[in-house]
């Protein structure tokens, strides 16, 4: 499969990631120039005046002399951003760029210890401490993140050195953890290393990564009595990660064996790497007991945590899921790296079983949260995703000091950024996926593809100006004499979808959310015209901070109002029941969006300075509303911004 | 000025504390029995499985071995108890109490060090940091209290010990503390000390310790540079306080100086014992510049930071105020203690100016809030005071686990209960007001008094059933020829008031909130009808927390839904805007209460198990709602509680 991306807007956020986003962090990586790194959280006690992660790896090298710097993960931020870089190489092979990736290439390998080890805070700082702590130490996490850039670096650019790198440290990672005797029966605080391994065993075809990714994923219901041992030999001494040996169970996912797992628990990035992973090898080992474990957690997430954005992750203590139907809006965490990794769960429940549900929410997820993450300049991002927020209780209210109403240029956790590249570098492989002879079209993103199924070619163009449109062409071409199967996802938030084969109407059945159709001709033209209209959208009464509220949506999109557009105290601001909207597309308007405008009302005070009256102190005046796409909110400058409004 | 209450809904709370609070606090201190010490947060580090309070003054007076084991600040727990059982003496001397609080008084003395020094942490852990670290020591405060306590216990024993202690601590930290060269140049991080130190003025005339207050509130502006040398001086030492060093200046009431402050800020319960001293002092000085601030700040907080119920603290983090019109209902911390110096406060600012408003927030802050910080049992104590709770999410969000939704039986940072006991068991303070030969009525507690003014002596006789009622008799008696002047407060929330003296219709005309009237015959009966109905509030638009809800109160009494009345999910609870009520008062209920009853709406949720859809999918039924006084809530179980509740 072979995709090449056609349209403007997607083309513009790949332009940013490799114009913006890749030399960027390349100088922040590399501690070049002046930037502003923002503390996330006001208790944050690293210091955060540089990266030093490139630094980290020239000491451990032993190319210069120095002390390791920055957190202990710092590591994955250089791997996130080789991932990245390999994606924007496989678009379009940039010489410099080539040059700096192998370079870090040979670097990262030069640092590597002759045992395969790799870790930079572990070689130059603590050597004797190596896979003694694994509830702080984020080394397999780094190795995962490892694992994933070599296979992406070496699939596009067949650069051997990386993957022979990653195989001696997966296979030192072998000889160390896993169930026989003398070896380290635990896991990592944090998953990752498991969706490293698969990609290990995918591009290698060895099994015994396969393996030990089931013994990570197996171990962790007995992780707890690891950590616990761990934590008495390593009792006395400084802890890696200050603070963190305090967090519980399901901060580090140990509550229980994941197999047995029915709800979303903990720190949402670390449960949905996890869920990635689980949904991966439950397809690879047809593991049905895992698969169902994965449907489990899915249907928790989906139906009673998650946030309309597609945001996850409700509290920011912990970083955590809370309880179902607990979705406030102003106090939630919602990072970006979660919805990237829900982004990946979808991915692989979809491998797993082509479901048009998966695809539904990976489109929800990065249409809204993921793009929210980045502002629009490239420059900027959000850590947190807010539904809804007011600068200056963000700024006085500590409760909500780490919602930030306009994004920051860097962060002293760097986990978003990078983990934003390597998704946006790499949307191509989430437009299309072969499963078992079938073509299925999840996302709809212009673009042309190459396929070869059962030795012949295919050729798919596909045309759309969605997501300002729902008007999807797709143009098949084939040289062979077999019948090409095609499914096209029908989006949950679509009505009144119809069909075109070669200009013929057709009926569009759905089965598991796709319309499956078949090309029998040299050339076939599909259309599926999916009408957007601007809609209302309700939560589930049990999610009490919806009550009496709601959210407009168009399309794949979730709107919300800043108070750019619509004055001050926005929770002053109603929608009306029987409202009729107007959509007008705004070229000028942030970058070009449909802004979504309507009539409603406004409360106005009218009070005499007293805080609580007896009678309503205050009038209900027409107001004009104006409503723009929550990913494109925080770009003009600071301001209050509404997912979820009042209903009149 | 004598006064004893006659009634029972405040005899109850007396005898609560007579016979529950004060020998279970006693027991506390004393280490004696099992009690099950709640952490009052989830991160709290210190241990709290015994109180130590009494065995760490033993051991400053070396009567036993051992080690200082609590916090910092525990010695104020012992001076709390000793003030609380002070009042509680004054209404009826019993002996075992009067012996255990003499016994208390030689313990204290006895710790006491030639100097006059008290505070037995340092004495007993680290005597070389005397007075080197005020931004964490609590010395200061302990200090305050121990002057409250004394004056209080001498008012009502004659105990000439106590005061001679009192005295001795007092003059040392008037060597020790002042603008001239050789003195320390700041101030307690915690205020208290200012309040403790007008008092012992009061009692003892001694002018030094007025100036001293003086100087302790002036010096505030200045004390971030004090700090930040004492930071410096024990750089590399165990804090006193571990984290509080890192907390901002507002925390510490050191932002600016106070005299120039015009809004509410930090940590609650310093701001407003800081403003209760700055009333006293401004009145006592007559310092106009002061009285500017201290009605600025009251305006700031009764205006726009002060919760419905008399709570006051937006934000778990610092315990603080947060911003203008910032009133989240369920994350906020309405500290029982600070209602409780919003009461103290109050009565500073009516001896300042004789104003009916400042008495409707210590009636407000008094029959809610603090009412609430305890149990109907007299044992369990809330230490934060809700305005909406979910008992699953305070459990499974930790953005609220500081919101507990049963009241615990004690707290390991015991501030709440011995505040509580001191402030029920002198509620008869705040009944009346003498000034400026006037005798003003500001709660309406049924009570006999006597007063002394002008050499003639007046007794009244207050008859009333509030807060069931609003009926209110006055018999007045006098034996001299002066007219008496009496004002009358009528409260706030009253309406088509009418008044009758000696049986004669009488227009209430109100002046600052009182009715003021004269009684020239040797008995006069007054009467003031305050007729109590159910009332709607509505919040000041600019909250938006409360923006589509309306809270019921009745008279004083705010009121509130508990699911054990109501279901559960009080989410979808609708009271209607025509909504009819009607009141029972139920003897069995809550030890007997008004309850209010309404037919209103529930929202039933229909849907098919997606969390979000296009069409709303619940049907609006009808539902009865009943609703009780906020005080009473959280004592019949676990369960759901709101005071704002949606309207429709």
């Amino acid at each position: 499969m072979n995709v090449k991306i056609t349209e403007d807007f997607w083309k513009n956020y790949r332009n940013l990631v490799r114009k913006e986003m890749i030399p960027y962090q390349w100088n922040v990586l590399n501690d070049i120039g002046g930037i502003n790194i923002e503390r996330e959280r006001a208790d944050d006690t690293i210091p955060n005046e540089k990266s030093h992660a490139i630094e980290n790896f020239k000491i451990a090298a032993g190319r210069t002399k120095g002390e390791f710097y920055g957190y202990v993960f710092q590591d994955s931020d250089v791997y996130k951003w080789l991932e990245a870089a390999a994606y924007v190489l496989r678009e379009d092979d940039d010489e410099d760029l080539r040059k700096k990736a192998d370079d870090i290439v040979d670097l990262i390998a030069e640092a590597q210890q002759p045992d395969g080890y790799l870790d930079t805070y572990f070689i130059i700082k603590e050597p004797e401490r190596k896979f003694m702590t694994l509830r702080e130490s984020h080394e397999l996490y780094c190795a995962g993140h490892f694992f994933e850039a070599a296979c992406a670096y070496y699939a596009v650019t067949g650069n051997k050195k990386v993957l022979d790198t990653a195989i001696r440290l997966a296979d030192c990672i072998d000889r160390h953890f896993g169930a026989e005797e003398g070896k380290l029966h635990g896991s990592d605080g944090h998953p990752e290393v498991e969706i490293g391994l698969m990609k290990l065993y995918a591009v290698t075809g060895e099994k015994r990564y396969l393996r030990l990714c089931e013994y990570f994923i197996g171990v962790r219901g007995e992780c707890h009595k690891f950590f616990a041992e761990q934590d008495e030999a390593e009792k006395g001494m400084t802890p890696i990660f200050e603070g963190m040996r305090h967090a519980d169970d399901t901060y580090f996912q140990i509550q229980e064996a994941p197999v047995k797992q029915s709800t979303a628990e903990g720190h949402a990035v670390r449960q949905i790497y996890l869920c990635t992973a689980m949904a991966d090898l439950a397809r690879e080992d047809g593991d049905e007991e895992l698969a169902e474990a994965c449907r489990r957690i899915w249907r928790n997430i989906v139906d009673r945590r998650m946030y309309i954005t597609g945001g996850i992750g409700s509290t920011v203590n912990g970083e955590a899921f809370t309880l179902d139907y607990d979705l406030p809006n102003d106090t939630m965490y919602c990072e970006t790296c979660a919805s990237v990794g829900l982004i990946f769960f979808a991915k692989n429940m979809l491998k797993l079983e082509a479901k048009g549900e998966y695809a539904d929410v990976m489109e929800r997820a990065l249409y809204n949260t993921v793009l929210a993450g980045m502002a629009l300049d490239g420059r900027h991002f959000f850590y947190v995703n807010p539904l809804e927020v007011d600068p200056e209780q963000s700024r006085k209210n500590p409760t909500k000091s780490h919602v930030k109403a306009v994004r920051p240029e860097w962060l002293a956790c760097a986990c978003c950024p990078p983990n934003l590249a390597r998704m946006l570098a790499s949307v191509d492989d989430y437009i299309y996926m072969e499963k078992d002879g079938e073509i299925f079209v999840n996302l709809y993103i212009a673009s042309e593809a190459e396929f070869s199924i059962n030795g012949e070619k295919i050729k798919i163009k596909l045309e759309t100006d969605y997501p300002k449109s729902g008007s999807v062409k797709l143009k098949v071409e084939k040289n062979g004499y077999k019948v090409v199967n095609l499914a096209l996802r029908v989006p949950g938030w679509a009505d009144n979808v119809y069909g075109q084969i070669d200009g013929a109407e057709e009926k569009v059945a759905q089965e598991d959310g796709y319309w499956h159709v078949y090309a029998e001709d040299k050339q076939t033209e599909i259309s599926l015209n999916m009408p957007m209209y601007v809609e209302r959208n309700y939560a589930d009464t049990r999610v009490s901070a919806d009550v009496g509220k709601v959210c407009i949506s168009r399309g794949p999109l979730v709107y919300c109002a800043e108070s750019v557009d619509n004055g001050e105290a926005l929770q002053n601001i109603e929608l009306l029941e029987n409202a009729v909207f107007k959509e007008n597309f705004e070229p000028e308007l942030l970058n070009g969006v449909i802004s979504v405008r309507t009539e409603g009302k406004r409360i106005v005070e009218r009070g005499n300075g007293q805080l609580y009256t007896h009678k309503k102190m205050y009038d209900i005046e027409g107001q004009s509303i104006k409503l723009i796409p929550y990913y494109a909110w925080g770009n003009r400058g600071e301001n209050e911004m509404r997912v979820w409004l009042r209903e009149h």
